[in-house]
């Protein structure tokens, strides 16, 4: 007897579903069927958007964003703040200070961290790029918003070591008690970094 | 400041994404920057594999399984028993049967279950093809794969009472422990059920 349940297109389309970051194959299951339920509504839309994705979107060759343009539309909005870098990660970190309009400055995606373990070395990050964009004479400062991992504070060291000599400050995102946040539920170095970094009413 | 980060076609794409079952905005976030990264092995893939299904999967009219053809691939098996169809709630349902290559007869997918609160009524299930395909000579018996909830067992109830008057068999599935379940997290219910179907060695 036929394995086959639905003919191999749709088990290619489980398939690389399951592949995304939050989906298994049980889960990539479910949503085929949804979409096959949902033809109109979002089995077409989908196919549609995902299409104009890989024909449209590039990455920035200025900022490494994601975008349908370059440079991106960050880079080239007249209204920013073109003598300040934030360097972060990835970008969702990038996604993730846009949404919150913490930041009006230019960005600088890493694309990753180093990592001994990983086999992440320099060269293998946009830290050359960023070295160049942090010496022309417009910039007044780079901030180094990477995560408060090991990985991060790693990469975020061997960056300033390298823009040290460039007469620009240096900064890192504060440390400090979440917004919202309960204490009973932080970290000791959280609560030791919000202690040491306390601010008079 | 502009709060768009990535071009409309990203944010789109994102909130496709987020209808799907299991997805939320978060996740659809990091799926889309997944297969930003990952264009040539994931996005390209995608596209296609969902422009494939939005022009190649149909509804079967015989059975109501997702095919790319009509009638699917199960219906027009020679291999099957069809003599014998089994009845399941969804096609979702029909996936499981088949992966678990539990079933060698035919199916038919109801479309969901009877529901006086949700306004689900018999004909808005498919039950009228259902009897029409139960009449035919060679049907031998109708097995009812309904879930054991409620609604499936109204459903299960509605259909039995439809199809008695035929001279075929009406059977449902055993209840029991579940293969690999341990005792002590299955319900009063199913143990009640598992003890009075005991088999002997």
């Amino acid at each position: 007897m036929s394995r086959r349940t639905a003919g191999p297109e749709i088990e290619r389309l489980i398939q690389i579903l399951a592949k995304l970051p939050g989906l298994g194959p049980r889960s990539a299951r479910r949503a085929v069927l949804h979409l096959i339920k949902n033809r109109e509504k979002l089995l077409s839309p989908l196919a549609l958007a995902l299409a104009e994705a890989r024909d449209k979107v590039v990455v920035c060759s200025v900022c490494g964003n994601a975008d349908t343009v370059d440079p991106c539309s960050l880079c080239s909005d007249p209204r920013r703040d073109r003598s300040v870098i934030c360097v972060v990660e990835d970008v969702s970190d990038l996604w993730a200070l846009e949404r919150a309009g913490a930041w009006s400055g230019l960005y600088h995606v890493l694309g990753g961290t180093l990592s001994a373990i990983e086999g992440v070395r320099p060269e293998d990050l946009a830290i050359a790029s960023l070295s160049a964009r942090a010496a022309a004479p417009e910039i007044r400062e780079v901030v180094l918003a990477v995560n408060a991992t090991v990985e991060g504070q790693t990469t975020a060291h061997y960056i300033t070591d390298l823009l040290k000599p460039l007469p620009i400050k240096l900064s890192r995102l504060a440390h400090g008690v979440p917004v919202g946040g309960e204490l009973d539920y932080l970290d000791e170095g959280t609560l030791t970094a919000a202690i040491r970094s306390r601010r008079e009413f």
